[in-house]
């Protein structure tokens, strides 16, 4: 299915759509019927005319006075986001991160299933690891020939990414959350998050360094 | 040291400063004298004007004609980014994530130095954890009184998340590195950095939803 209406939405929005979700969940799980535009706001930290904004991308679904019907915008929005798709992911990098990530509840929880395991050390190719088995790094273009792969999850140190993404694409791999603490180059059709923890430090440290008191 | 004219930048900033910083690095350690805005804006994917106008708030770094030098602006940026301390970090889940963060090499290197490791399962309180002994929950506020906590790791479910993070904030800790899938509320003075994986994984499950083919 494809909304061509939702073709130029930022990132942004996609965020704030998916902190939405994570709440009307929550309601809808204790059975409420109806959420207004202001206690979204107050639980994303953003303001209410954000939250109308954000949803009247989408159609009219909130009713002036009324509220938004808290199950309905739940399950479009699930639709929006994709997550009624099982999304066939790899994870490259067997370490802890990987592993970490692998065992996460959001990850089934949101319809990722991982079909593979690579690393290219030689020690770790051939273990198991969960109900997958370590493959080598280099028979992963074959292997996405004979079995279709979504994502590719990147946890592996930063000399060697931008190497491994490139194999990556060249295999036809469209999607990919990075680990690594560098920014990849890839194709503009390509999509790309990266989940820079060194950054997030950086950040603390910024804000701690240049605190008020 | 503070620096009072760093108050008012933007987190947008912080970031690219944390990549400048990254690559500058590389370039120092392979021997490089100088950067151009040009060389820099093309390997943090943004423009060189945005470079220019990044580090002009910190000084006069570059020469017209010259580029910037690469030493220099990367022990100024470390000072910036605050990466000479030695931040105390504890880290409150004894789980998979933050046993992965505590042995991320970018942790270390830059500075961050766990000093305790809180759970509130019974059957993980005073387990050996790396050189650590997980400690129960209840006990931070009175640690924290012993020993200066800068920084609380919170990698936990999200529906413990709040709970712990009003605990936290009590107990005097003015930075919370987030890895729970939710927003936190916390008063304004204190800095929180929030990895939210499920929100990455919805960008891409949005990505490839609406992809153009």
């Amino acid at each position: 299915m494809t909304h061509p209406t939702t073709k130029r939405i930022a990132d942004s929005t996609v965020r704030r759509l998916s902190m939405y979700l994570r709440y009307l969940e929550e309601l809808d799980g204790s059975g409420q019927a109806t959420a207004s535009s202001d206690a979204l706001a107050h639980l994303c930290l953003t303001t209410p005319a954000q939250v109308r904004k954000d949803l009247s991308f989408f159609g009219s679904f909130g009713k002036r006075g009324l509220g938004y019907p808290v199950h309905e915008l739940t399950v479009r929005l699930r639709e929006i986001l994709g997550l009624g798709h099982a999304w066939q992911v790899v994870i490259v990098g067997a370490g802890k991160i990987g592993s970490a990530l692998a065992e996460y509840r959001g990850f089934r929880q949101r319809g990722f299933q991982v079909v593979g395991v690579y690393d290219k050390n030689p020690d770790k190719i051939g273990r198991a690891w969960g109900d997958a088995t370590v493959r080598d790094i280099a028979q992963l273009p074959a292997d996405v020939q004979s079995q279709r792969v979504d994502i590719a999850v990147l946890a592996i140190p930063s000399d060697d990414a931008q190497d491994v993404v490139d194999r990556i694409v060249e295999a036809g791999i469209r999607a990919i959350l990075n680990f690594a603490p560098t920014q990849l180059h890839v194709p503009s059709q390509i999509a790309v998050k990266t989940v820079n923890m060194a950054m997030e430090l950086e950040g603390l440290s910024f804000a701690l360094t240049n605190r008020a008191d």
